[in-house]
């Protein structure tokens, strides 16, 4: 395609305003080395850097972002390692590690007598005909069969089905209804099929995590709770940035809020849904019922809802609860009138992930003391047990995610989501994402952890995370910066080389240093210290659990006995899983949510010099992490 | 633009399947002469016809549906003489007459109490600033201060607009509120403004009347009750045939009731709405309550129901009621929340048009007997007072609303609405819709009337249609065809003779002799005479009035005295504008619905031979108009 771009622009501006979408968790700042394009014809602006060597250079590559079109230019966009971009993908039943996790919350969800009341059920009716009906039309034969107290909504999409249904069925129906919650007498007919029709229709419902960086989904079979395919999806807008902040900006510019919200929805939940239902065999018009969990600004955003105001002070969300939404509204393509419910937020940075997550968590529920950790593209806390909770948020970026990583990536496939380092050799082993022949693409939060852990403690990086020694495995670029190279490039899925740069690692140390300086001022407000937490809840898709010893080695968690840390996988996808079967876990989230206390670290004096404390590894205060043993 | 045609293919269908909108009241049969085009390079196959002389021939004038491309060929389609397409047509408050039909018709309104009453209303509300509001978020800071009983619901709508419009206001918003129908505390928050919004914001609703030939409209100020604009348009449906069972054949084709349904919504309603918003000063999303009155097959294919068995044995509809839809989802551009509520059917052929109509005659309020007789594009009746009603329906054609009639158009710009005939010099006068200098287009419904009454009166043609008269006016053609010239070509608003054949006059004849006979079945149905009915009600869109004792000289209507017949304009818009501004009507005209005995004429012993009887002028029976002048 041609598109055209004002003398000086970027790239990478032409292309966002001519809807092509180019990696850039920088939002195009040059910093993350994204968005990568090869020069074709042509000549750009621009010279090597550190995210486009010398040689790569001279083979054409440059970053978009950087580099204004000179003539006409015609760049090719490669496929990426860090896959930012919103591939979709759907597996039968989600991972096992998942599965477990997912019985444990079934079991709880039954415990509380919390299952399987979506509020939708079938009725068989049988219909006179016309003949017989005295002329009547079909809508109200069918209205007189329905023995129902109370007033009745038909549904158009189930109205539009009436006559053929009613005539292939020989007037023998199957009728979906749905009770309406708030009311006793309430009822709308959502669809109607023959009663003889083969396979039988499946009530399907649909529970999605919004995050910033991955939307992650889950079909229900709503009258048995079974998971008929999970799936997940790059968050379309992405190319407007990584974090909420360059959202909440971008959304600002003029159709920008229309933009993102259409970046959510229709360019990723919906295809996202079409290939789920599809995988399914189901049509997405046989999806009855969402829910949908996110941070505030992506509930903003996911709604077509000005989150400007989260930003400014004093912070404060246009909601925290939304109601039931309609479908049709959303851009979804389900059923047009299938209810989308949304865990309610409690601050502009405690949002539905979190009163969602604390709920599959069963904190709430327990005497005894919890810490909730999730690990999204921020990081958010809570710490609380029956009596009490409160919440905080940090800026810990999108690294957990693969975010302002050079290699990092979304748990999917290609991904290393595991590895050790030989003391020795300096040798990796390594563990991937995917079919047994996979290759490396990239490294995702596990991944990362793990491997700034095992270089901590093989003692290639000191504790500023800065390279030691030397090696076949060991770069160091003309500005002065190395790297430990995970995979060779010939090694690797793209050919390119898998390197985990200085740069990446004090990006990864001020993540870590951000949890655990909101942990540490969380407890210091409750005047605690960490021995008080008797289970440590991290949640968050950052790839296949989390060696615990590892984040601990690096101070990234306080150093608790290993059995006090319990990895509850996407928490806010299986709240909403919650949500989505069971109608009184959203009344039970949102009070939860209203209960909340919420802890503004921003502003709270301490916390700034208890996060330069943790920017280190493990910390600058080795005491915390006696006995952990690490290359110092 | 280029479009491609199969081999043999006509003109019509191929520019059918590129969406390109050809006049076809016969729906490409052949038989209207309306799909003319010019052939400007190449060649078509056909020869000349009564629609396409020798001469115009020459010219290069063709039927759309009678040529197939020879060749390649470029044709120009013609401005039409017969105004089939959608131009849309706004004025300011109605006509003259229809404002003092609508005044009398306010005026019953409120005698029986049911004005101003559509469920919206503004409420003043203060809200505390986010920082007095603790940190909650703006919905929730709104909601504590709206002391209301019962549960909220908030429209996505509203809730868009609410963190501008908090901050706009200073916290001071005017709140839109609909109370829900049926229940004592159901309400939506549908819109709301700062309080300082300058100018006042006005709550608006849309009446609507759906014709199979012609769209009319009302927007209306609900607090008011107050006529902002009307308007009318074609229906966009007209390039799929005149007629409703056209319409149905095309449902049935692949994609053709999608099609169908965007050609009434989309190119039709919505367009009309947003030119008659942008005269009253509005925005569409404004108008907050839609009710809309439409024979039983627009109902069906304004909401994309399968009409298909409307005409199939034993014409049952999918539904007689609908229950309150949502504007959203039938692409009307109004506000996503509307109610849009549709007049009830009681019949395959006796639509809400009538039920609606029913309500707008008052006729169901009297003990003496009336007769309400609507002249759409078939015509319907009703026969009763305010202890029986009995309707029926007959197929009349599209004749009183410019169909089937070659110099035939609909009542706007440039239509002859009233003539009379000098006897002696057979020169007409005529009274054209339109500025003081439009030249005449053609004639709609009552310009109809009025000319073939004159004829008849002053013996230029006989008792079956024939012309007997020879004269400047009189032309006949090669085939033995005769018609009248009531406009030359160089008179005539577009360089093209205005002449009504005898082939057009035996069209009206037929339609007329439907009304007629139909109306003599009811009443032998009830064994009653003519003499039994104390007032005619008149209905439909057919020009300017209808000048009654040239219809009963034509044996339209019975031989009663002048002051029983009254025209009552479009009732079935009168009745969509009583169900807007008043709850209460809709379910008055429900019941009155649900009253109305049907009379199936086409299977009624008798109704043939009184058809065949009521084919002549006046009729065979001339004891039936005795004392009429007429030229026999």
């Amino acid at each position: 395609m041609s598109i055209f771009a004002s003398f000086g622009e970027s790239l990478f501006d032409a292309a966002k305003k001519a809807n092509v979408a180019l990696d850039a968790p920088c939002a195009g700042n040059g910093t993350c080395g994204k968005c990568r394009v090869k020069l074709l014809e042509g000549s750009v602006t621009g010279e090597p850097t550190r995210h486009i060597p010398a040689e790569e250079f001279a083979q054409g590559y440059r970053l978009a972002c950087a580099s204004a079109a000179a003539s006409d230019v015609v760049v090719q966009i490669p496929a990426q390692a860090g896959a930012y971009r919103s591939r979709i993908k759907v597996s039968g039943k989600g991972s096992v590690r998942e599965g477990k996790i997912f019985e444990n919350l079934r079991k709880e969800l039954r415990a509380m007598g919390l299952e399987k009341d979506s509020g939708l059920e079938f009725i068989n009716i049988e219909i006179e005909s016309p003949e017989g009906g005295n002329g009547m039309a079909d809508r109200e034969r069918l209205l007189r069969k329905i023995s129902l107290e109370g007033s009745i909504n038909f549904s158009l999409h189930a109205l539009r089905k009436l006559p053929q249904a009613l005539r292939s069925g020989g007037g023998s129906l199957m009728v979906l209804l749905r009770r309406e919650p708030g009311t006793k007498t309430g009822i709308t007919i959502m669809d109607l099929f023959p009663a003889n029709i083969s396979p039988a229709p499946v009530i399907a419902g649909m529970a999605i995590d919004i995050g910033t960086t991955t939307v992650s989904a889950l079909l229900v079979d709503l009258l048995t709770g079974e998971i008929l395919t999970a799936g997940s999806a790059g968050n379309g807008q992405i190319r407007y940035g990584a974090d909420v902040i360059s959202r909440i900006i971008e959304s600002g510019r003029p159709g920008g809020l229309e933009r993102l919200r259409l970046a959510a929805t229709e360019e990723c939940v919906a295809p996202l849904i079409r290939d789920m239902s599809k995988a399914a065999g189901l049509l997405p018009e046989s999806i009855y019922r969402v829910t949908a969990a996110a941070n505030t600004t992506m509930t903003h955003l996911f709604m077509g809802v000005n989150p400007e105001y989260l930003r400014l002070e004093p912070y404060v969300p246009a909601f925290f609860e939304s109601g039931p939404l309609r479908s049709a509204d959303l851009n979804l393509g389900v059923h047009p009138d299938a209810e989308v419910l949304v865990a309610p937020a409690i601050g502009s940075y405690v949002g539905g992930d979190i009163t969602a997550g604390v709920f599959a968590s069963m904190l709430f529920k327990k005497e005894t003391l919890s810490l909730f950790i999730d690990l999204g593209t921020n990081g958010e806390l809570a710490l609380g047990n029956s009596e009490f909770l409160m919440s905080c948020a940090c800026s810990a970026g999108p690294a957990f995610e693969g975010g302002d990583i050079s290699c990092g990536m979304r748990a999917t496939d290609g991904a290393i989501e595991a590895c050790s380092v030989d003391a020795d050799t300096m040798e990796p082993a390594l563990t991937i994402i995917g079919a047994a022949d996979q290759k490396p693409a990239g490294l995702c939060g596990s991944g990362l952890i793990d491997l700034i852990g095992e270089l901590f403690r093989c003692g290639i990086i000191d504790a500023r995370g800065k390279f030691i020694k030397e090696g076949k495995r060991i770069r160091r670029d003309q500005w002065g910066g190395a790297s430990y190279v995970a995979a060779f490039a010939e090694d690797s899925a793209n050919g390119r080389e898998i390197a985990l740069s200085e740069a990446d690692i004090d990006n990864f140390i001020r993540a870590k240093g951000a949890i655990f300086s909101a942990i540490r001022t969380m407890l210091a407000v409750l005047d605690l210290g960490p021995e008080a937490i008797d289970d440590v809840y991290v949640a968050g898709g950052i790839g296949g659990g989390i060696n615990m010893s590892q984040a601990i080695r690096i101070g990234m968690f306080p150093n608790l006995p290993a059995q006090k840390y319990h990895y509850i996988g996407n928490s806010s996808l299986h709240g909403a899983y919650a949500m989505l079967t069971a109608r009184n876990a959203g009344a039970m989230i949102a009070k939860i949510g209203r209960g909340m206390t919420y802890l503004e670290l921003s502003t709270h004096p301490g916390y700034m010099d208890e996060f330069v404390a943790a920017c280190f590894l493990p910390h600058t205060n080795g005491d915390l992490f006696a006995g952990v043993e690490n290359g110092q």
